[in-house]
């Protein structure tokens, strides 16, 4: 691979697509500032006293416009940043340059190869002789899984001189971060490991990341504070819900101008992510069949009106299928084969597994039709019918159209603007530990609270004595913990 | 007051309305079964084995058909059950005499006041010489209340001979309470405490009622250990939200006919029931308008496409309030008296103080005009413009109509069920302390899946390989305990 | 048949079912008074000239709330009025008193027998000795047809001598109607043939008499001018479609208090009615089946998500079935044999013909078990299982409940009281012949902007320049006849 | 102007933007046959007969890829084609390219000026010596003016020698209209009189055009038959409603990424456009504000929970602005600036007239930044707020999107090619005079039925006996003329 990282006349590293777009990045930018409250008004109350300054934050994270806004709110206080990424379609390439370009080091661009997204995720994590990162804003938990896997490969070899070997695992993708770790070792075989005893902690931005953090927090082996910014009420249920009911449709129309109207669409899944699908695809004049494996998740589908049944029972039928389950083997080629002519395929989970894109690459004799970039018919041959299959089984939002809305992501920007600075601030007070966190309730009020007035709301004041009423403050926190909204 | 206990044949006791409606009520109590899928399963799994027996339980709750259902679930596994109401307009006298016939002692009917309301509450707790309650069923926490106050009374009649004084109090309900105890406190000085020190526990039904709870619970005053009900999801997220959208708009049609399309309804908070409430206002063609103070809540009515704004905006052009907060003082006569000629107005919520009702009654030369029982026109002096007002300020949906409908009184209904079962069970393990609990989440699946089939829903299935994944058993429970639905 | 025609003290003719409710009936015109400002203000711009001056109506129109409004604002304008209802089951006992005892002749009340029924018709139209009906308000032309059907009976009698024969017809209530003519014929052979001669004409209200009326037009039999006010845009695209969606929840939950939400709902028939009552139970959370013949009203349901099967392809799943199609034979006895336990079945349409009453009745060994007034179980003997019948298969949001709102009634009835107008005015000049006419467009959009202000809308007004460039008057008609809305 | 018309290797004319996108165009009009069932068994029906044999259509419709699918309907049923796009940001260039190179004389490409966009409209009807064309499919009228135009001219020039005078008008666009009759006057005198003679007639899309045809009917300028295919349900009903509800917000979403819940949007005109894009907006979480001038049109969105109010009104406070009135100046530059900052302001009627972008160029000191092609934010010197205007003013959906969907196009463009049969069939009969008319019921409502299967749908048949009692044939039509649906 001859990846060749460029610089800027600054000398700022980058890796773009290209650097022309920056104007019409730029110009988006300014768009999106407009409606992205949250994050503007965290540069007005914090930028004046630049608390990140001499932080060194790498994110792994959609490089969109929003995200733009993002890193230019973390270098508006003060911060030093680095950037890739977390998915090999969702650079938006005139946001990335535009970043490349003013404010940040960029490693990005829209189509990579997995061999190309991991060496970006590399070179985010790589800040020369100085060290770095002190901050990781992770969105799938890439970043952390590389330090993580990177760490152990160096214990490994620290005790036993073992290299980690990529012919160990199946996966094709884990293959590679074997290779880039074993590779990297045998120039500095401590990378990883100086990079986690800097480390301050990571927050963490989606369901599937925060999975993985749970789970390396019960083992025992997560290495750095974690902050689940996914939880945030004013992330989860806002930016997985409406977020996806809005770039749903979007991704589904720019991608194939289908009319949704009258159609069938099953949802594979009824969580934030589903229900906003649901919802949207039910809008647009869909009939909507959902499939589920939590039984409380399913008697809400139905109380909406919508009929949950197997994909098994619906396979046959449905005009669209959508997976938002987090899981994998969702929709097999097996079931692929079983559909309707054009039934359109696609997924708005985070990782690629849930739709099995190795059985349909793999089937014997299947054609697959390039209709434009992110849109491809698969023809199987027994049948000449063919199925629509969005952004290879990846996030078809992010793919196929501009994921979610600056306003939304306002509000889970604004979440990880603020576990970054808490983490910062509290770098040496110890208060927290290798343990995973979400941001206290006053917090998440705070974040909802900066997004009103753009909307022109008003908020009602509780009295001193409706407050004690109710047990709260006057100011909130309004609900206990355990409150689901 | 000279309200006489009657007996059946049989000698239980009762008092309620009409004992010819009982053959009425038993025909609605079979239609209500087949509407009750949890409660009836619950019968077939739990009562060959009579895990209830021995067991005295006083319910104070809305005596309904839905409750009849309940009832009689509780008997089935082997209970012996008083009951009374816990709200004076809630009973369904057709409900209440075919239980009080045919399954349990029952004291209540359709408008009491609220002497009699206590005196039901009371008669409803008192077991005989053979002593009990050993369990309470809870709904707004009356029973619990009187409880407290009476064991709190007898420690300090005890401890300095003083009686309560119910001229201590401004509050009117209030007084009757103390007057009830300090009368009891003369025959029988020990008659609470006895009573708390054999109770095995309360489940709680309703978010005003945990409210308390958690209230006396923070300062350690809880006497006996308490299950929350309310917070199950399959309780607060079915009940609340579309039981509320069901019966909202069924409480405005019976009460005033009034077509909902066209106007504009206002909102008073956006928790469950609220966001149930918006729901029906908006989909019936109201223009709904929601008044906040949680940003967040207020952040998802606007994602619904709702205004947010305050009372004090829109008191002059709304057609319908309702109010749904939990907190109190929400309307207040000063906001009434601005209202459109024949604006309605209404609360939802438990308690009776979320409308100002004692400011308008006292309203100088204000002129009640009652078009039927629970619909009053109160006309101001100054304007001759009148409001109307839905079953004096208390939750309208069961002082106009009949109050949610079977299949979602199900959820909560069979919630408690297994709640009152494990406290039953657990009665000499310690496991319960004088604390407020939740059911375990795989309870709560349980409930849930109790529901499905009524509806013809199928589940999908995980393999061991996706729950290994995602890091759950097969069998559940599927999610987080801080997921939020 | 003893009915006895009873006097009011001014020795107005009446026979209602109790006096005693006119306060009550009283009270709930008066809240209508302020839903129905098209009616309100036909009285103030009217009243003052009186043009109905020496004017004898005859109504034959569910005698409820809102049509009280009517009937008294047909004489706030100079008319005598005498009323009957046009359903069995339609009447509000309190709003027949009120009419009764304050303003028209009525003769109406809630569960009259069909014999009743017809001898309340019989008695609406007998003017006495000074002869009339001058004009008639019609909802289904019943009153129509018991005139034509005279006429025809005395034309033969005069030609023949032969009187009507009820045993010609298997129908039983055409039984009654020819009984009633032939009892007449015998005391007065010219009753009827007096009455058409005088009758200026008749406006009709609704979808089933309108086409019994273009039916007669069709074959020249029409003995009178008509008005069909059903096809004012703001008549059925608002009573039909607006009212339904209101009522068909609101009959639901008074009679059977069924939670909607998660229940399949079986719609036959997608016109206005249809849609209205699709929506309604779409919204409220159902999943929604139509049954149709039109490919396009078909094509619509589709659009809005809505499945469309035959009747037999869904019979055994679903929980709520709804006739609207106005047509007749459409859920026969052997669909409800197949159905669900506790399926829910009822009619909107004006006719009871559309569910099988009489195969269902004749069933052998069917048992009825009246759960109330209005709502029976029908049980099957080989299932067992039972089946819950609305209204008898009448009309169900006024066999069960009160109807269509005040405000959309306000929209239906200021277009009668606009054509009573019309025909009135011009019941000298021929202008209207024995033909079926619909209103001009203009006095549709000034019924329609008589509600505006009530909602607090604003309208846009045309520039003359806007005007010309779409070629319309600046102040209306708007419309080309054939814009669908 | 130097546009030059090139040829395929074929010798068939035609002027596109790019030959090399005929691959990606030839795709996408796989996808949509499969979409568009209506035109497909138009293929299968009529195709063996050749029914078009002999027969030269010109097209004057948005070159899309399901215009593409009409065009070669029509040329599977035996026509000739030639064809322009009706406005100059619509044409979809890969859709131009495929149906040039395969099927058709197309002279069409994305982003035509003024002058382009004539010289391809003359281009279309100039079927050269031998003369043509005999059919016209039209949108908007444009193709059917200029003939009008040019007859117009030529009979003055015969009669008076006088040339039109291009700066006898102040309309831009008009001028160069009567530029180009002028100049081919000087060349061929009796162009446009013997395209006229030959004309069998027209068969045109949109309300704009129609309104256009009723207006020469009216004043008797009609030059040859025209069928109105808008008023078709099938068309008016579906495209006009259903496809706005569809590429409305997938015209925000693609020209601006903007997130559409929680705004304010302004529709301006309730007609069936305005319904479908009132409906969009609310479904997607805007809260949505009418403006109308028609008060039926405003009752029914009242009935739908929308509020109606005047544009100044609402000026500052809405987010979008969307045109659909089918009337001119409808949002002027004043009101554009009292505008929020980053308002939306867009047009999804046919001409570019509702919206006062002449107003806007000329403001004194206004900046245009453009974001991207079709995207503009205007920025007021004043106030230094800009507003985002989509298309130059043009359709939006068109111009931002990709217009409506195939599905409902199919609906559409199947009555096109019933029309274009029915009046080719006819041509020699006098059946059609110089009218306008619309297509017979039974047509309507076979389109429908061709687009039902698709869809999964079953029609429920009527019986011999039902058929009879509603007066219908059992095979339809099944309404009578004046039925709104």
């Amino acid at each position: 691979m001859a990846l060749l990282v460029e610089k800027t006349t600054s000398g700022r590293e980058y890796k773009v697509k290209d650097m022309s777009q920056a104007d019409f990045g730029r110009l988006e930018i300014e768009l999106a500032e407009v409606e992205m409250p949250g994050l503007m008004s965290c540069r007005t109350e914090f930028g004046p006293s630049q608390p990140f300054k001499g932080a060194k934050i790498t994110g792994s994270l959609h490089m969109t416009i929003q995200t733009a806004v993002l890193i230019e709110t973390l270098t508006a206080l003060g911060a030093e940043v680095r950037w890739c990424s977390c998915n090999i379609f969702s650079t938006q390439d005139h946001a990335a340059s535009a970043i490349a370009r003013d404010s940040a080091a960029v490693f990005a661009w829209k189509g990579e190869t997995l061999q190309e997204y991991w060496w970006c995720t590399e070179r985010a994590l790589d800040w020369g002789p100085g060290g770095g990162p002190d901050l990781i804003v992770d969105d799938g938990g890439d970043a952390t899984l590389l330090i993580h896997e990177g760490v152990k490969a160096e214990e490994e070899f620290k005790k036993s001189g073992t290299l980690p070997d990529p012919a160990s695992t199946d996966n094709a993708e884990f293959q590679i971060v074997l290779t880039i770790i074993r590779d990297g070792l045998k120039t500095d075989p401590t990378k990883y490991t100086k990079m986690k005893e800097r480390l301050v902690g990571v927050s963490e931005e989606t369901t599937t990341g925060v999975k993985r953090l749970y789970q390396m927090q019960a083992n025992g082996t997560l290495l750095f504070p974690a902050i689940n910014v996914n939880d945030s009420v004013t992330k989860s249920k806002f930016d997985n819900l409406y977020g996806c009911r809005h770039s749903l449709p979007d991704g589904l129309m720019r991608a194939t101008d289908v009319m949704i109207a009258g159609k069938v669409a099953v949802v594979c899944g009824y969580g934030d992510v589903g229900k906003g699908c649901a919802a949207a695809m039910k809008q647009a004049g869909a009939r909507v069949i959902v499939t589920e494996i939590d039984p409380i998740c399913a008697l809400q589908a139905l109380m909406e009106g919508l009929q949950v049944l197997t994909l098994e029972d619906v396979v046959s039928d449905a005009d669209i299928f959508v997976t938002t389950t987090g899981n994998k083997d969702i929709i097999m080629v097996s079931h692929m084969k079983k559909m309707k002519n054009n039934a359109i395929v696609c997924n708005i989970g985070h990782f690629d597994n849930e739709i099995d894109m190795l059985g349909l690459e793999t089937y014997p004799g299947v054609k697959r039709i390039t209709i434009k970039p992110q849109t491809d018919r698969w023809v199987f041959p027994e049948t000449n019918k063919g199925i629509i299959v969005l952004a290879e089984g990846r996030l078809m939002n992010l793919g196929c159209a501009t994921g979610h809305p600056s306003f939304v992501m306002s509000c889970s920007f604004t979440n990880q603007v603020i576990a970054q600075l808490e983490l910062w601030k509290e770098k040496s007070t110890g208060k927290y530990e290798k343990k995973v966190y979400v941001l206290p309730k006053h917090l998440d009020e705070k974040v909802a609270a900066l997004h009103l007035g753009k909307l022109g709301a008003k908020l009602t004041k509780l009295s001193k004595d409706q407050a004690d009423y109710i047990s709260v403050p006057v100011e909130g926190p309004y609900k206990p913990p355990h409150y689901r909204y």
